[in-house]
């Protein structure tokens, strides 16, 4: 499921001309393209993001982007693989931190409810146009496979050491980041109907006690 | 959060022209424009449908079609709206029946798969293009909220008569419509790798005996 350097992640749709690539790439340069992506779609939504500003606001031109991107459809496909790939490292680092099992999943649902606090309008843009057919299929399904791909280890260390009910652990691993997906998208998106603290403590309950049980 | 009569539920962008409306509404015309419509989607999908194509295979023309619909993002919404509708009713009579809380959360679960069964397709095309924008929010969310809504006094009943531990209603009926959502998106996206009869197990055991407990 991950991503290789050999085949990165695009759209499905092919560019009608294939793309030069960069002599000697710049790490800076895709970076600040990313980060001037990013801002626009904040501001204006994915539907409204043009290549053009986006070299405007990076300070680079636009054939500079199209050295890096395929256009603005693959501009939103490496941002998600970026965050996606930031929300998978904070997530790794709880799931590999010490304590039992329960309290590490605890400390993994606080962090990405930070994670998704910080970057509110990305996520909800994510939610709504996140179904783009890529290399690697619906992007969304690619997004949420990685986080249940880096959880399922520790579903399957937990039932080996008891603390776990014996049951398929890639079906609960699918479960568990769906359910979370889906209820931080419903709290971003009903706005501040539930606090994080009261959304934290519904979730906590539900992961550590059960849906219901 | 349901449709009333006087301000139906159509996608947010307005037409140009304000659609004319049918002097003498024919119910039989629009169900089989939407049925045209969505043996169409099942073929080619959301981005290939034409109205022109709808007209054709519901043997209506053009002009009917718009009497009907605002174009083919209306169309989409009031295929998902009656989609919706549907399932809320199978869900409802299975909630309204006899037996214990559990033992109804079972029957509900097992009518919810079937469902998803027999429309595979439609399905699959929700989950990709169903955050569309309507009079009434996302049409996702719009549709989640009213298996929510159909739930939730199923569930009060069961914390007060016991049978639940009790909890905020609204985000728990939240959690259990987005978890089996999310899964069932996952199953049949997924092709053939787990039955019918996994997930169901699965799913019944999350839904039984809870998410880790």
């Amino acid at each position: 499921m991950s991503a290789s350097d050999d085949e990165p992640i695009r759209p499905r749709r092919p560019q009608r001309r294939p793309r030069r690539r960069p002599r000697n790439p710049n790490p800076e340069a895709r970076r600040r393209l990313l980060e001037a992506a990013r801002e626009l779609i904040w501001e204006d939504g994915v539907p409204g993001l043009r290549v053009e500003k986006v070299a405007e606001r990076a300070g680079l031109s636009v054939g500079t982007v199209y050295l890096y991107f395929d256009g603005k459809t693959d501009l939103f496909v490496q941002l998600v693989m970026e965050y996606t790939e930031r929300l998978s490292e904070r997530l790794r680092e709880v799931y590999a931190s010490e304590g039992p099992f329960a309290q590490r999943m605890l400390r993994a649902l606080d962090a990405y409810l930070t994670f998704v606090d910080e970057n509110r309008l990305g996520f909800l843009y994510f939610l709504d146009v996140g179904a783009i057919e890529t290399t690697v299929g619906r992007l969304s399904t690619w997004a949420l496979g990685r986080h249940a791909d880096d959880l399922r280890p520790l579903l399957e260390a937990a039932m080996e050491r008891g603390e776990l009910r014996q049951q398929d652990p890639e079906l609960l691993a699918q479960a568990i980041v769906g359910l979370l997906q889906h209820m931080a998208g419903w709290w971003v998106e009903s706005g501040e109907r539930y606090s994080r603290e009261e959304m934290g403590r519904f979730l906590a309950t539900l992961t550590g006690r059960g849906l219901l049980g």
